[in-house]
């Protein structure tokens, strides 16, 4: 076949009869996005050969960029940016969209002239360059980072309209480095140390304290995402990583580590990233992402049409491995188990799936992970219920979409 | 600690002796690269501030990019270009630095306009768009990719000097599209089809035969990689994904598939994509990659100190899963087992790393991969009896590294 042109067109009854078919994809087309997405760079879109197989192409490159025809962009926010969900697939998120969360911006720095700094309570002080720790015995891990405030706005609201607004502060990288416990052992840290206290090169100095016994077996200092080196706005060139932690300790452009008896009860635990309870009381060192789930398609702003929909979505929990996803189009009275894509890994994100016929009417979709400790995701209200709505962080419970008879999804809180 | 330059100083000494210390770390000094590489951007270093605490930094960005420290490259050579594995860590490539192989350069697209014509053998010949492909059930993997031509400069020379230019035709991502099997269902596949012509839209009309059986529950018509729509180079806005299968096969830009009962004998498996033979007859249809592994670290054109070295490679097969990676530091004499990084997936890069004391002495570092099948990776020697040097494609043997007593690391054929 020299001309692909001429037979699309002798073809025309095998399309239609595809759009018609009962049997399978009839139905869902998500239309373009209602909810207008920031724009920052003006991009022009390319003129394209009508037929590309008449013109030769372009000559490789040394490092490549997306096509011009694609618009994705993380959505800035004063000082975070949100993923895109909507628009992505799989479970690695491109490190290009990885949201961010800075403290006082991202700082530009020399990785020639970056240390780490490993003092208190170890019997040898030292400082390493991220070239020394290259050198040690390499680590790789495929995890998700959740900043603490990921969903902050389906609290109290204003609900977000998008599910790039309500879950935009997750994504999943493959990182490695060096485990933690290799460097300590290095500096032989003493038997009395139960803290460290992790520091930023920031001009916030983002400052947190973290207990050693839970995370030294899994903690890695970072030096490389999806396989070259952290993005600057990651923690160029060194970051803590701390699997299903809140993502604020798992310290960026690291630059020192302090071993201690007790927490330091720095700016950043004690005036931010604690969860006010309803008696007034606050919940302080809340550091592990519980169980969680959401639809990433269809979702808000989209719009579907009645027949096939495939229901897309992600889950995670910070305590392992998720088990279990299921999925409601009854606002949760009935749920049904939705297919898990491997790889299924431990405090990771999961993409599920579930094949959904839409009939027209309205409906309510949700997704309910279960980890592999037996914790299910909670419902809004359950949620509510235990912590009131005072809180900014830690919201891990069930997200729904409303799909209106005009097939329109929008957030609501049921 | 409020200058932690000055704490810097105050610990020096535990520098000096993190650095002298026999118990771990004071061997390996992986030195710049003795081996030019080709910078085609021109791109000036920015001047990082001195301590930059005291600086704000950057405010969040729709679409981040790297740091501008960073320069590892792909080696662009024709229509080809090379992945720097000396330069990357765990199992995904970044897309940016996949590795390209173009028969005609890669061509511009725009999407909206890009149809896949399914004929042939088939009850109902349809037109697809991108966005019809998208509506159907959707599949991730992660899985290798590897033209057949990678290390073909190991058959008969002159031998590639580092790992990028001996092993730089092959790239890891994530991939998401819908299953071939679901899009021939739709069309009603006849049963008497069974092989599947495959093109591309790019101006070679790059086209190949690929026999169903073996690959009907595994090809994937691919939309994105890493998360996001592939690259262009990589085939947006679709290619035929057949895991394990040589490289050029996987066919970019995809436009067209026809259904049919033999091999269509096109140009390309016909004049190239061939093993020609001692005997002097060609083996055709060598669609597997067999397992093979290589080190990455340290490789061709590195410098290695006396003391503590990690070995790291990576090992993978197109038959399954790699279950075992051995390492020898004598040429074959003498292996011991490799530790294998998780995920370890089917057709998939596998990460490996084994820990190693250098004594100063000259030195034969070579991988070895074992697969599910239980098939073990050739050495050159024995590969080379059984298929002689005439080969351009399917190159599989062990890869050795010599390291002479000034730590300078070179490919040596033995």
């Amino acid at each position: 076949m020299k001309d692909p042109g001429k037979k699309v067109g002798e073809v025309a009854v095998g399309r239609r009869r595809f759009l018609k078919t009962a049997v399978t994809l009839t139905g869902l087309a998500i239309a373009q996005s209602a909810v207008p997405t920031l724009r920052a760079e003006a991009q022009e879109t390319p003129k394209a050969p009508e037929d590309p197989t008449k013109v030769p192409g372009a000559l490789p490159t040394p490092y490549g960029r997306r096509s011009a025809f694609e618009r994705a962009e993380r959505l800035p926010r004063g000082q975070i940016s949100l993923t895109p969900h909507q628009d992505l697939h799989g479970i690695i998120t491109p490190s290009a969209l990885h949201f961010e969360r800075h403290h006082n911006g991202v700082p530009l720095i020399d990785p020639a002239s970056h240390k780490l700094l490993v003092h208190g309570l170890v019997e040898r002080p030292m400082v390493f360059t991220t070239e020394d720790l290259k050198r040690f015995p390499s680590v790789s891990r495929i995890a998700f980072i959740e900043c603490s405030g990921n969903s902050f706005s389906e609290w109290a609201g204003p609900p977000g309209q998008t599910v790039q607004q309500t879950h935009g502060l997750m994504s999943t990288s493959e990182w490695t480095g060096v485990a933690l416990a290799t460097v300590l052992r290095e500096c032989g840290v003493k038997p009395e140390a139960t803290w460290m206290l992790a520091e930023g090169s920031d001009s916030a100095a983002m400052t947190r304290s973290i207990p050693l016994a839970p995370m030294l077996n899994e903690a890695i200092l970072a030096y490389a995402q999806n396989g070259e080196p952290l993005r600057p706005e990651q923690g160029y060139p060194l970051r803590l990583l701390l699997p299903g932690w809140e993502g604020n300790t798992n310290i960026k452009w690291l630059r020192r580590l302090e071993l201690g008896v007790a927490p330091w009860m720095t700016r950043e635990e004690t005036s931010h990233y604690t969860d006010l309870m309803p008696d007034g009381t606050a919940r302080q060192f809340t550091f592990v992402m519980e169980a969680k789930s959401v639809i990433t398609s269809p979702s808000g702003g989209q719009r579907i049409k009645p027949g096939f929909v495939e229901v897309r979505g992600l889950a995670w929990s910070g305590r392992g491995r998720v088990t279990r996803v299921e999925v409601s189009a009854d606002g949760g009275r009935t749920w049904r188990t939705a297919q898990l894509q491997e790889p299924a890994l431990p405090k990771c994100h999961t993409r599920f799936t579930f094949a959904w016929r839409w009939t027209g009417e309205e409906a309510i979709l949700q997704s309910r992970c279960t980890d592999e400790t037996g914790y299910v995701q909670p419902t809004r209200r359950a949620l509510i219920g235990v912590r009131g709505a005072n809180s900014v962080y830690h919201f891990n419970a069930v997200q729904s979409w409303k799909i209106a008879t005009d097939g329109s999804v929008s957030n609501v809180h049921v």
